[in-house]
């Protein structure tokens, strides 16, 4: 067998067949509607900053996109789970369960409220949390007390539940549900990878009592650096806009604090950039499947490697295209990646575990086979909506 | 003598003889230079977000500036302030000392790292701590033990220093700096409001080990949001940068996070409008402290109140200028406020003192005399560098 057809030349020449031969980006915008009439239009109200009438319409225009009742806009994704979990009721020496397979601002954002992670595994179908799994565990390792979750081996409550939506792809929200029912545990969206994919028909984000999302540059539609909380309870909205402006009281010039709160807001120049990009919403998640179908068709000839694909009833947004590595190519992960990266093509793995971060390697964990086999396997192609 | 002779209504004809008839608001930005240029670029980069050109620029510009060995970009004051503190060593169950007349955010950012702000005095002359009252409150309440300050009323370590510069006018920095040695606390200088100012010559936010700026919309430059942190010492700037940007390790495709960091980056498009604010800030120094002989020179006939002007050995930035009652009309404070709001000119007064405001009621605090002077006393008025 000659080099050429090797399996990672094989990939990089059908990744090609789809990207072309210039070096291309895991993932790009594109700004091709009103991005810059807006932020020049934004530039000449002098209204720059925390308040203006961008943060206001960019909210209400999540909200009739995704059927929330509320969006607030903040100034990244990490900062709305922090707020989320915190509205979720998360406390100081609360746990929160949620995937090990995540990026690590899901950890982050629970630590950050004085709370410890508490990681479960992944299911194959959705790469998301697994309800059935999740179920066992808490089964043999919680024990309810007063109606909260306790956690029997450390005993502190299990107060909420984190899933994630895996490069877009939803979770199975409704096996995830009713655990969260059972259990009585609070249900936390983070949808940060996900706006625009759809779990039986409603937007992912709006399925728990709270969810965010995430604007940064490398997502579906960015503000440079952004995020939401979306939620259909007016009481939390409310009291999520007071957090995340510094917990101000309204009035005409004094300055009284009613709690902790941060200074959250987004600006609103990066407000009028979403505006303009949520314009261009559908037609990126068109492209993106287009380019999902594009890669399904190329990589039809290379047996060695899957396209991960949305799960059954849901319609993914198609974030970051993945691919599936077989078994009997598992152990070249790093080879695959050393290919294409080095052939201009940007590609990288899914995130390190987070059990295995330095700083939550002694946090509590249910077994993870899933996510250890998934993590072994998936690898992420250039996904821009310009590239279909 | 007839109602229009009164002292408010005197006050805001003066007030109007400097920023005309029309409203006016506290405080706004001015682009005049190359906002669009510079923001219409890095849209066309695609580079918006937390990678990118301007982001590099606007913190070697800021180094160029303040003379700061580095800077490192972030998202707001806040921020910059939480990562200073940790810098600076601050653990949770600290305590760290910080003027009772402050802006929320330097207690918030003390809170953030678990720790407790505990509030000292100012002083008439700067509007700042005052060191001389420090020392005697820390000769009296504090310990030394094992080269660590301790509160010997909460047994807690007193860990640092953290004076504000307030409306940009510096603290006495030779006596804040000696108290910090002497009790063992490290400085950390929340310069918030007063970039440009400089203490004996030298730029405040480089006299402490860690410094840190705002450019929110409402300080003399802005970036939307954003902040910064300064500093001489290269190890430490590394760590910010670390800190800022999830502690994520330098690698081609790994995702491993070594500690628990942030999502702090400043995005590139608010750099972008930072690098043209800043070209700009010469300009408005210069128009700001014009601002401030006009003002002088119309409240010379208004004998119930005095500006404020820069201690004496600095040059402030006149952030806000601001108006001191004197004491035969300091309970008409509101009546004051009332009448120049109605009249279309903002106005505020001071925050309300820290150890007021419901999460801090029960702070450790020192006799705060001249902070209850102040707040009763201190009015800000319409400060644009457009004014002038």
């Amino acid at each position: 067998m000659q080099t050429s057809h090797e399996f990672p030349a094989r990939l990089v020449q059908a990744i090609r067949q789809v990207c072309g031969t210039d070096p291309v980006p895991l993932h790009a915008p594109t700004f091709a509607g009103q991005e810059w009439a807006y932020v020049k239009d934004c530039l000449d109200s002098t209204f720059v900053s925390s308040v203006g009438a961008y943060v206001d319409r960019f909210e209400d225009e999540l909200a009739g996109f995704t059927g929330a009742r509320h969006a607030v806009a903040v100034v990244n994704g990490t900062a709305a789970l922090h707020v989320a979990l915190l509205l979720a009721g998360v406390q100081r020496d609360d746990e929160v369960l949620l995937p090990a397979l995540t990026f690590v601002a899901t950890a982050n954002a629970v630590h950050y409220c004085g709370a410890t992670p508490h990681f479960v595994d992944s299911q194959r179908e959705t790469l998301g949390m697994d309800p059935s799994a999740l179920r066992d565990w808490l089964k043999h390792s919680s024990e309810q007390r007063d109606g909260v979750c306790i956690n029997k081996q450390t005993g502190r409550p299990i107060r909420a539940l984190l899933p994630m939506h895996t490069f877009g792809h939803p979770c199975d929200m409704a096996g995830l549900m009713e655990v969260a029912g059972e259990f009585r545990l609070t249900l936390v969206e983070d949808a940060a990878e996900s706006l625009g994919s759809s779990y039986q028909g409603q937007q992912t984000g709006t399925l728990g009592k709270i969810g965010i999302l995430s604007f940064n540059g490398n997502k579906t539609i960015t503000t440079g650096g952004g995020g939401a909380l979306l939620t259909n309870d007016t009481a939390l909205a409310r009291r999520a806009k007071h957090l995340t402006t510094t917990a101000k009281q309204a009035h005409r010039w004094e300055f009284e604090h009613d709690e902790i709160g941060f200074n959250y807001r987004l600006p609103n120049i990066n407000a009028a950039l979403g505006c303009a990009q949520l314009e261009q919403l559908p037609g990126f998640l068109a492209s993106k499947r287009r380019l999902h179908d594009k890669y399904r068709d190329v990589l039809a000839g290379i047996p060695e490697v899957s396209l991960v694909s949305e799960p059954v009833g849901c319609h993914s947004n198609y974030w970051l295209q993945a691919l599936m590595l077989g078994d009997q190519i598992a152990s070249q992960r790093d080879e695959v990646l050393a290919a294409t990266n080095s052939a201009g093509l940007m590609t990288r793995p899914v995130w390190n575990l987070m059990h295995r971060q330095r700083p939550y390697q002694n946090c509590p964990r249910a077994p993870l086979p899933v996510a250890e086999y998934l993590a072994q396997r998936l690898v992420n192609i250039p996904s821009s909506a310009g590239l279909a």
